[in-house]
C-alpha cells in the first residue's frame, strides 16, 4: 500500500492492483495529457492533468461503493472503472475529440481500442477484471451510476480540480457532504435530503464553469486552431486518425512543429500566444438557432472566407452544438419519497434553460483580417448590430 | 494607520478616522454580537462576531469606492456607513429582529437611537461626519447602492465569512473578481461583463446558505425559544425593549440565566442543547400558503396547545414569511448596454421561484410532547400526510 | 450514527457513545469557553471554544489508535479521554489557568472534580468507563501518549485550528501526512522516516504561535487584567475559587460587571478595549533571567506602584515562566532505528534554545501612568535601555 | 490594463508595458518550462510553470517597491527584472542546470544571451529599459535586494506556489503579514520587528521544502536520468549546449525520443516512469563529507560500474553540494536597532547546519542490477551498515 499526495483529496491510498494499473504505460502517457487542453492560455495555473484527475475520480468512486451492496468484486470493477475511464483521452482532451468523432466515429469513453492491447490488456486480465464490463461502466452502459451519470465521481472530481488549478471559485462545492449523503438503492446512488443542496450545488459549478473556462473564448479560439492544424494533417496524409490515441501532448506538438507549412504555423501562433481574434462572437439571441445548427461550419468558413477576400485556412467558423435540455437523471430522497433532482428543486429545472444564456457562436480569423471577415460574417449569418443604449434610470 | 488580521480578507489596513470609531465603546459591543445566532449549535465553529464583520464590509465598501467619481468626504461617508451598518444589531443577531419588531418597531438598521447618542456620537461628530447622511445610507434610502443593495458590500461579506465559520462550503463565490468587474455609472454599480458569473453566483450562494444555515431548522428552533423566553420577560416587565440595544449577548444570557422560572429553563435548555422537537416541518406543497401566511402564530401556539392538552409556553409556531417575488435590482453591462441581472440570467430569474423551494413552517416543543403536538397542529393546519413512496424504476 | 460539520477537519462522524458525553451539560459548558481566551482583541476571528477543540482533538485520537494493537474497550477509554481532556478549563481557558494553581492548587489537567460529579459521571458509567483510567490519560499518566505527549492529538488540533481562526498561517502543517505516518510500539506512537518533516512541522509551528499569538502583549495584558480582576473578588470572598469550574465565560463576565468597584471597571476596560499599556516590554537579553524568575511579581507590583505614586492595583508585574530545556519525548523510525526526535533533527534541538528568544517580562499600567511607572519599573529590574543603533552598512 | 487569474495571488494586474514583455516569444517559452522539473513523478499536481511563477514574483515585487523611495523608472527597472529573473531557464528549469554550468558555464542567472537578442531585446529597447541593469538585478550584483537576495520576491513566490501544486503544506508561510512588514533603507529591503516570524517561517519553509519535494530522491533520480541522457547527446555531437537555451520541455522531450539507443530508452523509462532505484542512500553521519565532496562522479561511476559488472551507463552516482553555511544576510529592526536576522533568532542560526541534516548521498541504478551496486558502493564509498537496533524504554 502506497500514498500520494493530492493537492484536491490529499492523500490517496494506493492498493497494489492500483498500482499495478497505474505502472503501466497506457496509464502513464495520461500525465501528460493536459486535463483542459490550452485552457493555460487564459489561466496559466491551469496545467493539471488527466493523470491525477484520473486518480482522483477513483478515490472518489471508491468511497462511493463502500456503502453500496456489492461483493467485494464488483466494487473492484467499479474502481478500476473509474481509474480508466479517461484512458480513451487523445492529446489535450477535448481538444482532439472532434476529430476522433469525425475521422474514427468514436467518443473518449470509446475505450476498447486501448484496453484491448498493450500492457494494459495483460494487466488487467492478471488482475482478474473482466474488460467488457469495465468498458460499460465507462460508457454508461452498466446499472451503475457512480462512473457515468449527472452527478457521478469523474463530475464531482474534475469541476473541483479544475476550479483549484485555474484559480476560479465558481467550482467549489461541497464534496464531502454530498459524498456522505450519498447512498444506494441496488447499484443506483441516491442522495439524501441533506445532501439536496450540494448536489443542486454541483450542477450550478458546472453551468458557472462552462462559460468563464471550458468556453472562456481564447480556449475555443486555440481550441479550433489545433483542430484545423490537425485536421490539415489528417487530410494531406501525414497523419493518421488513430495514432493520435497513442500520442500525447510532447508528441502531437513535437509533430506539428516539425510538419512545416500551415501546421507548424499555427502552432507557431499557439506558442506565442498570437492567436486568431473574434470577427464576431454572439449569444443565442441574436442568431436563428435552430437555422445555425444546421449550417456545415467547414462550408461557412469557405464562404465567408470568399466573400473576405480571404484564405480559408485563416477563417473558423465555431458552431458549438446546444445541448437538447434533457433531463437530470439524479434521484432524491425527500419524506421517504424517492424524487427526481428537477421535480424537487427550481433551481435545477431553471439550469436547462439557463444554459442557452451562455452559449456563443464565434467566427474567428487573423487580428488584420477581422474586419473584412466581420463584415462578411454578419453578413453570412443574417446578424443586425444595433444594440439599443439603455440608461440607468430606465432600469432602476 | 494599524493592520488588522481577517481571517477572510487577510490583512486589514484602519486609517485613524476608522480606529477612532471603532473604539468606541458602541461600535466594540458588536465584538459581543455573535453573527448568526445560535447557529453554533449547529456549526460549532460558527463564533463570529458582528464585529468582523462590519470591519469585512467596511474593507469592502472602500475598495468598491475607489472606483466611484465622487469627492473624498462623500467615499469617507459611505466607507463608514458600511463599517457602521450593523451598530443596531441587538443580542444574537436576528434572533431578536423580531422582538425590535414587534415592540419597538424598528429593524436593525433603524441606528438612529444609537449614532445619536454617547461616544459615538461624539466622535462621528468630531470627526466631522452628518449623521443623517450615515444613516439614509444604512437603511438604503441613498442613490448609492454600495451599503444596502441586491449585490452590496454587507452581503459580498457575510456570505462568504459565514461559510468560512461554518465549514459549509456553499458561500463561497469569487470575491475578487466581482470586486474587480463592478464599475461605477454616478453613485450605482454596474456588473461588468466579466463579473455576471460572480455575480449570479452572490445571489446562489445566498439561496444555498438559507436552508443549511440561516433556516436549518435547529437554529430556528433555538431562535424561536430564545424569542418566545425575551418576550415573557417583556410582557410581565422585567424586562424594557429599548434596553436591547444596549445590551450584548453576555448580558441577555446572564439576564435570563438569572430571571428564574420559564426564562431561565429555556436558557438552560439552550445552555445544553436541550432543544424543542418538530412536532411538525412542511414544505409549500403541503400548505395554502396563502391562508397560512394569514394565521397569526401566538393565537396558533394557544389553540394547538390546547388541543394537545399542553401549556400554550411549550408550543412554538415558526411561520417564515416567504418573500414576494420582488425584482434583482442590480444592472449588468453587456455588449455596451445595460440590462437588469434578471433579464440576462435565466438562473437569476429561477432563484425567485426557488425560494419557495425551501421554506419550511414548524411546529416545535418538548420532545414528550411532540406525538401530542403533532396531531393537533396537523389538524390545525389541516395537513393530510400521505406521501406516495415511489419506486427507484418509476423514475430513471 | 450522526455527522457534524467541522471547519478543520470536515464532516466528523460521531458515535451513539460520544454523542451521550456530548450532550451532558458539563461538556456543552466547553461551547461557551473561548479557546484562546482574549486573542479576539487581536484577532477579531478568534471566537472558537473548547468545545470544537475537543471534538477535533477526538478526531485525531480516533483516526491514530485505529493503528494501535488494543482491544475496542482501550481505544475506546483513549478517543474519550480526548473527548473530554479539556473539560477541566475555566472561563476564557488558560487565562484563569494561574487562578486554579494558586487558589486550587490544580491545573486544567486535573478532572478528578469534574468526572466524579453530577450528570457526566452518571454518563460515563453508563458507557462502561473506567473514570480512573480516564484521568490518567488526560494527565499524562498513562503508558499512550496520544492523548498528552510532545506530539499528541490535543496539539495537532489545536495549532491547525487556533491558525484558522486566527487568520495567522504559521500554524497550519501537514496534519494528514504526520497522521499517516505515526505508527505504534505498544502503546507509544512512533514517527515512521516519512513524517519527520511533519512532526518538525509541528514543533515549529507550536514555536511560532507563542510570540504572535499565545503570548501576544495584547492578549498577556488582558488576561492579567482579568486575572487581577477575579483575584481580588476572591481575596475579599466574594468569588470562591472553585466556582470557576462550574462557570462559562458568560458567568465570570456577568459576574464581573455586575459586582461594582475594581472588578466592574476592569471589565469595562476590556470590554471597550481600553487596555493597560506597556511600561516596560523586555526580552531575556536585557536582564538577569536567573534573578527575575525568583521575584514574587505581587511584591514587584507593589514596590513598583509605590516608587512610582501610584496604586498597586493599577500595575501589573508578568513575568511568565521561562520552560526548561526540557527534552522533546517524541520518537522517529529511521533505518529501521528509533531515535529521538531532538536526535535526528537539529531544528528541533534549536527549538529548546529558541524559545527564550520568544520570552518576554511586561510591566502595564493605565495609559496616563506608564511614563512614571516605566521609570520605576526600570530602576526595580535595573535595566539599561541604551540601545545601539547600527548602521545598515554595517550588516551587509 | 488588464488582469489574470492565479491561483496563489488571485487577481494579478497586468499593466501595458508588462504585457509587451509578457507577448515575446522568449517570454511565452516560459509557459512550457516545468517550474519543479520532474516533480510531477512524485506529486502529481506539480505541472506549473516558470511563466506563471515569473507573474507571482512580478507581483510581489510590484507591491514591495511601492514602499521604497526612488523614482518610477527605478521602480519600473526592478519589477521588469524580477518578471524575467528566470528567462534563462533551459527545459525542466533545474534538471538542466548542472548542463548549462559544465558545457557553457553558466547559471539560469546569467541572462545576458537572451535579453541581448531577438524580439525580447528589442520590446525591452522599446519600452525604454535598460538592459544591463535589467541584468544586474538578476544577478543580484544591485543594491537592490527585492528581486535577489535571502528573503526576495522570487522566493516568496516559489516556496508557496510549489507548496500549492505539491500539495505538500510545509511551504505556506504567511506572505501578506512579511509584505506588509518589510520596509526600506535605501534600495534595501528591511525586516520590521512585526515581521521577523514571517521571514523565519519563510526561510523555514524553504528548509522544509528541500527534502519533501526539491531533493526527493524520485525527483533527483529522474533528473539525474534525464541529465545524463542530454549530456550523452552533448558528448556524441547530437545536441549543441546552446540550444537548450532555446528549448522547451515538448522540444527536448520530442529530440529524446526520436534519437534513438540510449537517450530514448531513457527517456522512455521516464515517461513510463520506470526508473532507476537506490542502490545506497545516505546521510552525513554514514560518510566522510569532505572526501566525498573530492569525488568525481563520473570517475566513481565507471569504478563502481566495473566493480559491479555493469556498464557505466546505467549507474548515477549523485553527491548533491553540501552548501557552506553561509550567512543569511536579511536585516531585522527590533526597538529601533537595525540586526541581522541570524543574530536575532537562533532558529535561523540553527537551520544552518540543518541543512546538513536533510543532505544525501545516493547511487542509482536499474532495479535489477542493484543488488551488485549496492555492494560496489558500499565498499568505494568505504561505508559500514549496521544501524544497532534500540529499543524503545531506551528512549522514553
Amino acid at each position: 500500500m502506497k500514498f500520494i499526495q493530492d493537492p484536491i483529496h490529499g492523500h490517496l491510498r494506493l492498493e497494489d492492483w492500483q498500482i499495478a494499473i497505474i505502472d503501466t504505460p497506457e496509464f502513464q502517457r495520461l500525465r501528460r495529457i493536459s486535463q483542459i487542453g490550452f485552457a493555460n492560455l487564459v489561466y496559466p495555473g491551469a496545467n493539471h492533468t488527466r493523470f491525477e484527475h484520473s486518480l482522483g475520480t477513483m478515490h472518489i468512486a471508491r468511497t462511493l461503493v463502500e456503502k453500496m451492496e456489492a461483493d467485494n468484486d464488483e466494487k473492484r470493477e467499479i474502481v478500476a472503472s473509474a481509474l480508466l475511464h479517461d484512458i480513451g483521452h487523445a492529446p489535450f482532451s477535448h481538444c482532439s475529440e472532434v476529430i476522433l468523432s469525425r475521422y474514427l466515429k468514436i467518443a473518449h469513453e470509446d475505450v476498447e481500442r486501448i484496453l484491448r492491447r498493450g500492457r494494459i490488456k495483460e494487466v488487467l486480465k492478471e488482475l482478474g477484471f473482466k474488460i467488457s464490463r469495465i468498458i460499460r461502466h465507462i460508457k454508461g452502459q452498466s446499472e451503475c451510476n457512480v462512473v457515468s451519470g449527472d452527478i457521478d465521481a469523474d463530475r464531482m472530481d474534475y469541476l473541483v480540480r479544475d476550479s483549484h488549478y485555474t484559480g476560479v471559485a465558481y467550482g467549489v462545492f461541497d464534496i464531502s457532504r454530498l459524498l456522505n449523503k450519498i447512498s444506494f438503492e441496488g447499484k443506483k446512488m441516491i442522495i439524501e435530503a441533506g445532501g439536496l443542496k450540494a448536489a443542486e450545488s454541483l450542477l450550478i459549478s458546472r453551468y458557472m464553469m462552462y462559460p468563464t473556462v471550458y468556453f472562456h473564448h481564447v480556449c475555443r479560439i486555440a481550441r479550433k486552431m489545433f483542430e484545423k492544424a490537425v485536421e490539415f494533417c489528417i487530410e494531406e496524409g501525414s497523419l493518421k486518425p488513430a495514432d493520435l490515441l497513442r500520442m500525447d501532448d510532447y508528441d502531437i506538438v513535437a509533430f506539428l512543429r516539425s510538419h512545416g507549412g500551415y501546421p507548424s504555423e499555427i502552432m507557431e501562433r499557439i506558442d506565442s500566444r498570437n492567436l486568431f481574434k473574434r470577427a464576431i462572437y454572439v449569444g443565442i439571441d441574436k442568431i436563428n438557432i435552430t437555422e445555425v445548427q444546421r449550417i456545415n461550419s467547414k462550408r461557412a468558413e469557405v464562404e465567408i472566407a470568399e466573400m473576405a477576400g480571404a484564405d480559408e485556412k485563416d477563417v473558423i467558423v465555431d458552431i458549438p452544438p446546444i445541448e437538447e435540455a434533457k433531463e437530470f437523471k439524479a434521484i432524491v430522497r425527500i419524506d421517504n419519497e424517492l424524487k427526481s433532482l428537477e421535480e424537487v428543486s427550481s433551481l435545477v429545472r431553471a439550469l436547462k434553460l439557463a444554459e442557452r444564456d451562455v452559449w456563443r457562436m464565434g467566427v474567428y480569423t487573423k487580428k488584420e483580417l477581422v474586419e473584412e471577415v466581420r463584415k462578411a460574417a454578419l453578413k453570412f449569418f443574417n446578424i443586425e448590430r444595433t444594440p439599443k443604449q439603455r440608461r440607468l434610470d430606465e432600469l432602476f
